[in-house]
């Protein structure tokens, strides 16, 4: 497999040696900063040329109508949108008056790196004028782990052989021009002057703009301030405009002698503060961080990462770009969360207008498992905005007709935004993957607090939901009909595995949180009556399984439809959605993403492993992976149960999604469920990591690829160390207390900084699988 | 039961002696005039007040945008909606400078009736006006069956009391205003200043305007020629703009002294025609009408329905309200579709812009059986429209991936219009519903040159769609998946039993065919091979049956699916699709309309006896009846499993739908199909009518509340008279060939004008049936 021509590997870099003007669009989503607060997309200094400019604020968007062709009741009249707002980026550099531009003049020398520990995007370039001058420029940038409501930019720029005349403007730019939309459904629909301007001004050293957005009404508000070094003699001035702040900076400098401006950039938005509070909340925070300076917004920077990968570094030996692709993952993982308090974790984070800036069922799936095995508290962070959206959740139950909370399929703000309800609203699954997530981060952190307290909520309002969306069949079984599971080219079936086993957690989960807290269950009204119903239901479970052919078939009578006819099916009709009905999709055996294969991932205990093997082959035939949330989970199960080869290319797919631009549109954004994913692939896959109620199990097995692979994960505040062998496993508990795990079935206890190792037991034996022609994943032979 | 006020009972025809302004909207609708070609809502003559000035002409139509909140692969981008025309039927009255206006002034007196017999509208009023100045208005309307481009008005206006300054302006009228819609997604999307001015001009005695539609680019023409008899000494002036064509007649009245004029309107339209081609062909259609005069027309209307009713009459005796109701339907199923040559029968007729003027699985289902067996000439041409669509129908399934033909859920010319895919596009049994209309239309009239013909056609590209729609299980059935039934409570299920049904009976159609007609079906390309396949596809169909309750399910799994919560649902929660998400309805026990039931009827040989009287009572229980569309059909079953008051409660539901507007919906345009599936609720379920593949077979049964009842129908040429008592029936072919009929079993063979008289047998014994609380049928009490 070739290295992308655009990135050079690196183990903790992303690093582009070279500016590709085509690849624009995708290196802005890819060097793209965020500590899920503020979001940057990693546009040029200059502002153009680019792909997109996205300057996102965790919250900020605009509403839409949602027209439908034949309206339904409960169908939801408005959407909403990500906005692109004041972008504090731009940093305009004028040499003898010539604009600096990199599409005219000459490009002498160009490299880009995004550090993963630093958390810095750093930019060299040198630049000859159409005229002759040369300069070089670099530039730093930083969106703060620390002081969530600040970015900053250190900007250098040096003449070179000649003086130059050199002029900056440092802007803050409202309503920028955005390129016209492709149609696309999956992208953004782009919102043009959606800020209506409030206030601006300016200082000597800075500007501040506030707008509010027209329908969502809220109020947004941007400042800077900068520091400047270099010549004595240099000319310095601040205005303001409606949709524009600018401080322009104007010196000569003589060859060798260089102009630096640090620009500390402020964001504060709210639906609810006055023009003043939210004024004066950007210029606290602009003081705050002009008083710790470029250097310590650096430093502590820097040590937000190193705790972070001291907790969360995974190590592989043996394929450095995966190794850098791991990495890259976690850290838009991260970026994407970090600070979103409050907030949801979109699932493009804020890197891009993706999906209209809607959270998912992907935010609860793959990327919270990830948070709260490496960065517990952005997991409780995000359950907390989940929670905080509960009364819109129990609104639209009630507006369906059920009970308890019916959590959107798509949101920003808490709202249901889905305009397609047989793969939107009828995706109650999410509802059990957010209690899940909830059940997942108490078990690993043991926060009896979040567990007795929100989380008991909602784990309790979805219970509810199920028991009302559930009914008991003439056998007595608890059934779930006419819903949509996770397999998007499948809709509105009858008892959908998945969905049917994580209700059935659902339900259990929540029969032990009562019982373990009595008070908060009279609190919740639930009667003994009612948590015994809830065991009882989730007992009565119904999961069908297809006796004749020993598969568990996706949802009832899937295993009875008509294959897909891949034979006849060319790599140019893929993804299917675009070029097929879904009437034909539905009606035929054919799997978008993993479903019945997550089922196994979420629910190990429901399958045996003759089951899980067959199931996996099984879906295997059938699935194209026309979702990137896919791959992860495939590779899981395919470690799981034997095929390691195979595993080790859907971990690459998943792990490279963006870094490949392997679905052709990271351009609006990065696919953070798939990254995790690809984290995922690695701990749950070759980690065999499984989150059970007493404690976390391991089953590793080394990819034949790799001479061995290590990863850490943080159980009960214990960092866990897991070093993985062809023969043999270390584990080391970090610290902390002795701390039980599982390894391949068998209990341990692992003493603190006392390394236990222990065999790998033979792989069973598999017979080969096959997928869909074409759909093959590419198979991975690192570069050693 | 207490009749309605506002229409008073008469056999043969509809009398409203009291004008009720709020009830203006649907008298419009149950008034309106129509050949099939041109429709006139039956709106004052003076114009206002009004519910909804309409005047349509089939096909006549605007495209317009279908917003789609998530677009997908094959949805339709734009819709059809018909268009309010030239309205024609305007005549204004001044008297002594005082507009004629009903709101103003006293009114003395007002009656109208439409004849059933005549085809007249005939209105006389009484008005004084506000100074106190009386007259006498009597107009008399027509839209002529035999010159389908004619409409014409006899307008003869008396002053009485004191002489009167009258001032008649006789219009035509483009882009009226209409009033603004409801928001109900049934209703019309109603378009502004849809028609471009090409021409206009006048003559002495008349006027015409020329325009085409902005964006479907169909030109029409409206023309109007006057003839004026009254006093001497009167004034005649006539002008035209680009929306307004006015004949103006001004002249002194003396008490009892009348002015008459005779308007004759004519229209002409064309997607391709030249603008003096439509200007001609409307100048040329009115030279024929004035030298036809308004006896001509008003004699060849007569004779027109005098022979139509020679065949098709229909007698209760005990009843009178709903013998009034049977023949106002069949009159309407009549003026829908008598003169639509080369147009559809769209669900509404051409009496209001209820679903956009879209024509639905309704007409070939509903609408064109009755015609079949009263008026075939009106079911040949539209088939024969149909079979003009299947270009489109052929695209159409190339689009979603079948072979064959995919007829539209709902259009105007052919094209897809459905804006929700699960209650449209999936309905494919739409398609047998057409082959069904062509086989019953062959079996009934024996029509070689259209079963060989255009109907194979049809027939043979619906059996390609239903192999490439179907596939063999792995148990050798052929079963049809994921797609949407008759009930549009349910959707996108596996193996809906009328769907699966209708299916089988359409490839055993066209194998047969391909068997009759060798040289067509080479014609055709139908191999033997292929022609095969049809009938062992046919032959496995596979038809789910529920063993353990004794029931066939809807579609599979739907007898294990929840029960609606009937007990919880008030009055005020139907229709439910108003008040509850499709998620819901989906997923649960509940039909909007027979499904299930509709197959026993369109297929009985499929069900035994027993069977027939358990379906017919589990789906009684969970019916709503939201839709027009069932009654008739429950009728027809209830009747047939020997629930006779309960059939005879639901032909009266079906027969008074627009008289009673039970619907609410009826100001829109009345409900031809179901006025259709009154006449079938008395002849399919009281006379017991089918259609076999040799002969027609009865089984009458006289309901408790009528002392006997009659109705005639043609077959193979032959009209049949079927006259029904308590214990016995009397059949007589009136002239034409001996024919071979069916009467409860036994074979019986008529001899022209040779009456025979059978005996009914026992009525079997069945155990009572229940609806879903509240929405039992009302019971029907004739009032004698």
């Amino acid at each position: 497999m070739i290295p992308h021509p655009a990135y050079d590997v690196d183990p903790w870099r992303l690093v582009e040696s070279a500016l590709e003007p085509d690849m624009l669009p995708q290196s802005e989503s890819v060097f793209a900063l965020s500590n899920g607060h503020i979001g940057w997309r990693g546009n040029l200094d200059e502002g153009e040329p680019h792909g997109l400019p996205g300057t996102y604020l965790n919250g900020v968007h605009e509403i839409r109508p949602l027209p439908h062709a034949e309206a339904g009741y409960g169908y939801p009249e408005s959407g909403q949108t990500i906005l692109n707002v004041s972008n504090g980026k731009l940093i305009r550099l004028l040499v003898d008056d010539e604009p600096f531009d990199i599409r005219y003049g000459v490009v002498h020398a160009h490299r880009r790196e995004l550090d993963f520990r630093t958390g810095l995007l750093d930019r060299q370039v040198e630049w000859e004028s159409p005229a002759g001058q040369v300069v070089r420029v670099r530039s730093q940038r930083l969106v703060s782990f620390t002081h969530r409501a600040i970015a900053a930019i250190r900007y250098e720029v040096e003449a070179v052989g000649e003086p130059a005349r050199i002029v900056l403007q440092s802007e803050l730019v409202a309503n920028e021009q955005l390129p016209v939309g492709n149609g696309d459904p999956r992208a953004s629909a782009m919102l043009h002057d959606a800020l209506v301007s409030e206030d601006h001004g300016s200082r000597p050293n800075g500007a501040y703009l506030v707008h509010h957005t027209r329908r969502s009404e809220i109020r947004v508000g941007a400042g800077m301030v900068h520091t400047i070094d270099g010549p004595e003699k240099r000319e310095i001035t601040s205005d303001s405009a409606a949709d524009l702040g600018r401080t322009t900076v104007a010196v000569v400098l003589q060859p060798g002698e260089k102009l630096t401006l640090v620009k500390y950039v402020a964001y504060g938005w709210s639906g609810r503060r006055s023009l003043p509070a939210v004024r004066d909340q950007v210029a606290a925070a602009l003081v705050a961080a002009h008083r710790a300076g470029w250097d310590g917004l650096r430093t502590e920077q820097r040590e937000f990462l190193d705790q972070f990968w001291t907790n969360a570094d995974i190590q592989l030996d043996g394929d450095p770009e995966l190794q850098q692709g791991l990495r890259f993952g976690l850290f838009h993982v991260l970026q994407a969360s970090a600070r979103s308090e409050g907030r949801a974790v979109p699932a493009k984070g804020l890197t891009g207008p993706g999906y209209d800036g809607h959270t998912f069922w992907d935010a609860e799936t793959f990327v919270l498992p990830v948070l709260t095995l490496t960065y517990p508290e952005a997991t409780k962070h995000a359950l907390r905005w989940r929670h905080s959206t509960l009364p819109s959740a129990l609104d639209r139950a009630r507006q369906l007709g059920f009970a308890g909370a019916a959590f959107p399929w798509r949101t920003i703000d808490g709202a249901e935004c889905s305009g397609y309800w047989p793969a939107g609203t009828a995706a109650l699954h999410v509802n059990a993957d957010i209690a899940d997530a909830v059940v997942n981060y108490c078990r690993v952190t043991d926060d009896q607090d979040f567990a007795g307290g929100l989380g008991m909520d909602i784990v309790t309002q979805t219970a509810r939901l199920w028991m009302s969306v559930g009914h008991r069949g003439r056998d007595g079984e608890f059934r779930i009909d006419g819903i949509t599971g996770p397999d998007e080219y499948s809709a509105i079936a009858d008892n959908n595995v998945y969905t049917n086993l994580m209700a059935q957690q659902n339900l259990r989960a929540a029969a032990q949180l009562a019982k373990r807290f009595p008070g908060r269950a009279k609190e919740l009204d639930i009667s003994a009556a009612e948590a015994a119903g809830w065991a009882a239901a989730a007992d009565a479970m119904y999961v069908p399984y297809d006796e004749k052919i020993g598969v568990h078939p996706q949802s009832d009578g899937f295993t009875r439809h008509q294959f897909w006819d891949f034979a006849n099916t060319g790599p140019e009709h893929y993804p299917l959605l675009l070029h097929f009905p879904y009437l034909d999709l539905y009606r035929k055996q054919v799997v978008k993403q993993a479903d019945l294969v997550l089922a196994m991932q979420q629910y190990p205990e429901a399958f045996t492993a003759a089951q899980k093997a067959r199931n996996f082959a099984y879906y295997e035939a059938i699935t194209v992976r026309d979702s990137s949330l896919s791959a992860g989970t495939q590779a899981a199960i395919a470690a799981e149960v034997g095929h390691l080869e195979l595993a080790y290319d859907y971990l690459a797919e998943a792990t490279l999604m963006d870094l490949r631009d392997l679905e052709h549109n990271t351009s609006d954004g990065l696919h953070i469920a798939a990254l995790a994913s690809g984290w995922n692939a690695m701990v749950a896959g070759f980690g065999g990591l499984r989150v059970g109620d007493e404690c976390v199990s391991f089953a590793p097995r080394l990819p034949p690829a790799l001479t061995g692979f290590a990863f850490r994960v943080c159980v009960r505040g214990t960092p866990l160390r897991v070093e993985v062998r062809a023969d043999s496993v270390r584990y080391t508990a970090l610290d902390g207390q002795p701390t039980c795990v599982r390894h391949h079935g068998e209990t341990i206890t692992l003493e603190p900084d006392t390394p236990v190792t222990m065999p790998i037991p033979p792989l069973p034996e598999v017979a080969p699988v096959h997928q869909p022609p074409g759909r093959e994943p590419s198979r991975r032979r690192p570069i050693r």
